[in-house]
């Protein structure tokens, strides 16, 4: 049975993964936690790729016998050579007797099987503690599993009568101080940040981390035509990455420029979201934001590149009729056809509002 | 001093005051509760306008005897001859000894002198008991006295991305039935709700409480030509009354049919928000409700007939550049010089939330 203490264990495990929050990509996040008669002896987390699983770092960092021992981890114990040896094996030459996972690893290379040789080597094994913080833990990286795609957040912040921006484009700031060092943070746990031309013309954004973390996002550009400013911050990278994507049929002397800033630029042959999703994807992304203004938002969410909303709604009123509101043109003309958003949470962030919600279609 | 019985009696105040939402005007609600030995032995509350106050109410409601006795009121007593005698003499005859009182009126024929009468005739007078909630509870009636203005609340309701309909026009429904059955709540608290011509060719509303309450507000409807419908729910007066406001200039055979209908037109010079005010005002009014669109909506808040804000947000997206938003131009250009809101308050119902607010201008 699993009991309070159980469930507290999970959640260090928890803490401790999101230790390595937007590092570990293409791997999830994973804590770990060694527990010998009631206390901890024990712990470690999954830093990046190509480093040890968070159950052989805390094995490793065990200064007591780990004979008899329960092991926490949030993910299911691999039992496969990757670029480490199987997990499983290092928890039996450990002597480890008890292992109380979160959930099941999606990966089709685990699902399921770590747990299977735990058990049939007489091991006990708890499946399923926490089970819904954990997938929610690492909801990026199970939509990347089971839909080969990384999980697309929008990010909008607006007024509290839909704004985005002034009638004149003027949007700085819509939410306050705290919203936006909520949302530096927030990019730190990020692989990418993405915007369109006009985001970068009009509002000529850093997309850093504003050194709230040094773990910076690839900022994302999309631009079919590449009329973008020759002076812009985020061509700049000595604190993040840019990465450009644009058409075969783009402006080949702008091209040429932003080549010589030493910018990547990547040309396909129909820009779309799902597209650059797509080659995100590849590249080994888990989790992405897009920070992009109401064009880009629509044809995200109309391709399905978005499965999660985060909307900062601000306590003022701005007005305008022709000011921009969060979402362009989805092609609903009846207001029974929106999209309905699930799991919907609600903070209060400074004297603002953060609304989150899962999109209802697919996983999450 | 003041301790938590006293609170809790004065919040009995308040829930009797409330039993006549919006059927005071232009008095204000109030709520009384006399308490012996510990105990409540009468409640009483205005009803409305001609009608004994709460003060008497509540003296010629026991059944008990009175004498040294504690009197409980939200509101101060009245120390003049109006409608009725004044319960300061009441209190007096009762031969009650204390006196409790959750705010001083505002009502420049009392303000003040109700409580200076009962101290000088030896009462102990304790005056500003749950003093904010008291504020709150009569918002309306304090703006009516002290701006000689009825109280002004817009109520919108918009998706998670700030439209209030498609681009078509469809808006049925952007909020839950809750959402839809707190404002037929919202609705029997008030004296009138406002609409412009828009929402009546486009929505068609009833604008009633639907049920929930016998106490309908005028519905009152702004339109500069009358190029109304001929046919609309709101031409039906069995539930409600409907009142409409118009220029001098305005179609005059739209204006004999409609009088025709039985209803009434008030013809103004200038068709403005704050004249229309200033009518209702003079009508008694003390709190309206303004339902209508972004054209109305920015004319009103510009002008100051607007004091609170109520924002439904449901969590839904629509999208759509041109689909309309809360509140039209209000010819602020810079994000800086948006309207705040204060006070700010939260409210989950069902799956919308509430968001409530305060402009700042002015005494709310």
């Amino acid at each position: 049975m699993v009991n309070d203490f159980d469930k507290s264990m999970m959640r260090r495990c928890f803490a401790l993964a999101n230790k390595a929050a937007g590092e570990t990509s293409p791997n999830p996040l994973v804590g770990s936690v060694i527990v010998q008669n009631g206390k901890i002896i024990a712990e470690g987390h999954h830093r990046k790729t190509g480093e040890p699983h968070a159950e052989v770092e805390a094995i490793n960092a065990s200064q007591e016998d780990t004979k008899g021992a329960t092991l926490y981890v949030n993910l299911e114990p691999c039992n496969h050579y990757g670029h480490t040896p199987p997990c499983t094996e290092a928890i039996l030459k450990a002597e480890i007797v008890k292992v109380i996972v979160g959930m099941v690893d999606p990966d089709p290379r685990v699902s399921g099987k770590g747990i299977a040789a735990l058990r049939s080597a007489g091991l006990e094994v708890i499946v399923g503690v926490e089970e819904a913080d954990a997938n929610e833990l690492n909801e990026a990286f199970v939509h990347r599993i089971v839909y080969q795609r990384p999980f697309g957040i929008l990010k909008y912040a607006m007024t509290l009568d839909g704004k985005i921006a002034t009638t004149t484009g003027n949007s700085s700031w819509v939410s306050s101080s705290q919203s936006r060092h909520y949302v530096h943070r927030l990019r730190s746990t990020c692989d990418a940040v993405i915007v369109g031309g006009n985001t970068v013309r009009l509002d000529n954004p850093q997309l850093t981390t504003h050194q709230v973390s040094k773990n910076n996002p690839v900022r994302v550009v999309l631009s079919k035509t590449l009329s973008l400013p020759l002076s812009a911050n985020i061509w700049q990278q000595q604190e993040a990455k840019t990465l450009i994507f644009t058409q075969a049929d783009c402006d080949s002397v702008k091209l040429g420029y932003l080549l010589d800033y030493g910018l990547e630029i990547i040309q396909l042959s129909d820009l779309r979201p799902c597209e650059v999703m797509k080659a995100l994807y590849r590249m080994g992304l888990n989790k992405v934001l897009w920070e992009c203004g109401p064009t880009l938002s629509s044809a995200a969410l109309k391709d399905g590149s978005i499965q999660k909303i985060l909307a900062f709604i601000a306590p003022k009123l701005i007005g305008g009729t022709r000011a921009p509101s969060p979402i362009g043109d989805l092609g609903l003309q009846v207001m029974d056809d929106a999209i309905k958003l699930e799991k919907i949470s609600l903070t209060q962030v400074g004297p603002d509002f953060l609304v989150e919600g899962y999109l209802s279609l697919g996983l999450k």
